[in-house]
């Protein structure tokens, strides 16, 4: 059976379209309302035909909605839960796919207190934007990581659970803190690092910028494409998910001093140990199919 | 007219290999000489065809090349030129590949007072090792700088220009000092914050290491990927290009101190403004070629 007959999605940018045109592949039969607070998205969306139907006001868009999935910025989704407030369905069940939890869970509480709410956070994207940018299989074989929060009926979580299964990602619950945690560590510290090598990098006087872009096949142009991802959703998680990043940022400077002085003294040896470490866990990302085990992410060659 | 027609590659690992492959791609009528000092490598050099000839000696490798290139790791280039130093044709162009420039002029030119030394370095690579991990297309549309010392005759720096032409890379010369700055903030510094952040994810208590690989498609898959090279070579290019590296480590290091304030003091404008910053600078490498147009490097999402 399907988990839902009419899902409304607010937010349309990668995710949220990504999330409607994967219900079309994977669950025809379901009626999909999208809304954005961007005229100009809805306007692409109505183009792009990316929903069955296009609302104008958030409060129409919900008003007969069984699932509800806010997809904006973590900041911005106590906003967009008010904004649907008068208008949802008691039955409905409202849900989300914010890189943070506690925060989400905390300002979608206070906004909409009596709403069945049962968080979730596809661990899925890419570095592009916007309505146009998604695609179907965005989530195939990625994780879906739900953070129920105590108390909610077990039945709405399956129902959540089974709605990520159909668009074909594989699924696991935690708590909303447990989550913040690691996603600090699997993305935002990642996404952080990216940010500031580049910024740094453009910041360079001997060495030009177009030298920068020149050579980045080194490694460097790695480290661009997740600095390329939506400053508004990023600028959002790092404020949202402030003491797990803060905390694990810490660790990684302290690692990075120590490999500073190591390379200060010539301890080749404590680099060589390190960087030998570092391979195996390569390896099992891609034993377990999180990444492309082509060499270079599978980069054509030609 | 082929600037070569006896070319001999000492080192048969990931870029001499590709180098081997090349050469019968592109300059079929060239005899190839390979040497490894590894007995198991030029066994499975022999196996897989790689050359027209694997010598048991680097010194019989070299006996009538009209170009040797090293392509052993940094901190093993002054030896290889000592193995080859009493077998050497006095006409040969003798280049290498090494990753920085100013330790490798200096230690070949020690072994090899006499001999004409042309430095290259192919900005090219993937994060495998070994004489297997080679393909001929690795240098197609990648750069391949090259760092002539005072006093070389201008028409030897041509040859290894046009052979590095052939083996289809673009081609540019600086001076190795220059090289070192440059590749610090392009490649050095890249592949040392790749390591340390793995490091760093790998070493935690609260979040284990199943959960780190499990939800690495958050960001953290993209810096494995780097970190997964080989240890050797990186061990040694650290050591070589020490001051280089530790400048550029310092400014990076100043960069996220800023950058950790602000997270920690709330001020959005700030991350803001740097992530959209960031963001022209991938714009730039795509439009250059120097990486895939395609969305999350054009990995395969299904």
């Amino acid at each position: 059976m399907l988990p839902f007959a009419r899902v409304t999605v607010i937010g349309l940018g990668l995710i949220g379209s990504s999330i409607a045109r994967g219900i079309r592949q994977h669950m025809p039969s379901v009626r999909v309302t999208g809304y954005d607070a961007d005229p100009a998205v809805r306007e692409t969306a109505v183009r792009i035909d990316l929903c069955d139907d296009i609302a104008d006001t958030a409060g129409t868009a919900v008003i007969d909605a069984d699932l509800v999935i806010l997809c904006v910025p973590v900041g911005a989704m106590g906003a967009a839960a008010a904004d649907i407030a008068a208008d949802l369905p008691a039955e409905a069940i409202v849900s989300d796919v914010g890189s943070c939890k506690e925060s989400v869970v905390e300002a979608v509480h206070a906004a909409l207190p009596d709403a069945v709410f049962v968080p979730a956070h596809p661990v899925a994207g890419t570095e592009n934007s916007g309505p146009e940018a998604g695609f179907a299989s965005l989530f195939h074989g990625r994780w879906c990581i739900v953070t129920p929060v105590e108390g909610t009926a077990p039945f709405a979580v399956e129902r959540v659970l089974e709605f990520w299964r159909r668009l074909g990602a594989e699924v696991e619950t935690m708590a909303p803190d447990h989550h913040d945690r690691v996603l600090a560590v699997t993305s935002h510290l990642p996404h952080l690092i990216a940010y500031t090598i580049v910024g740094t990098a453009s910041d360079m006087e001997e060495v030009t910028q177009s030298e920068v872009i020149k050579y980045s096949a080194g490694g460097f142009r790695d480290f661009t494409r997740i600095a390329a991802s939506d400053p508004t959703m990023w600028r959002d998680v790092f404020l949202a998910n402030k003491e797990a990043v803060l905390d694990i940022l810490q660790r990684f400077s302290e690692d990075l001093t120590a490999l500073q002085r190591a390379i200060r003294w010539g301890k080749g040896d404590e680099l060589f140990e390190l960087f030998s470490r570092t391979r195996a866990i390569r390896r099992s990302i891609i034993e377990q199919g999180q990444d492309d085990a082509a060499p270079d992410f599978g980069r054509a060659h030609d």
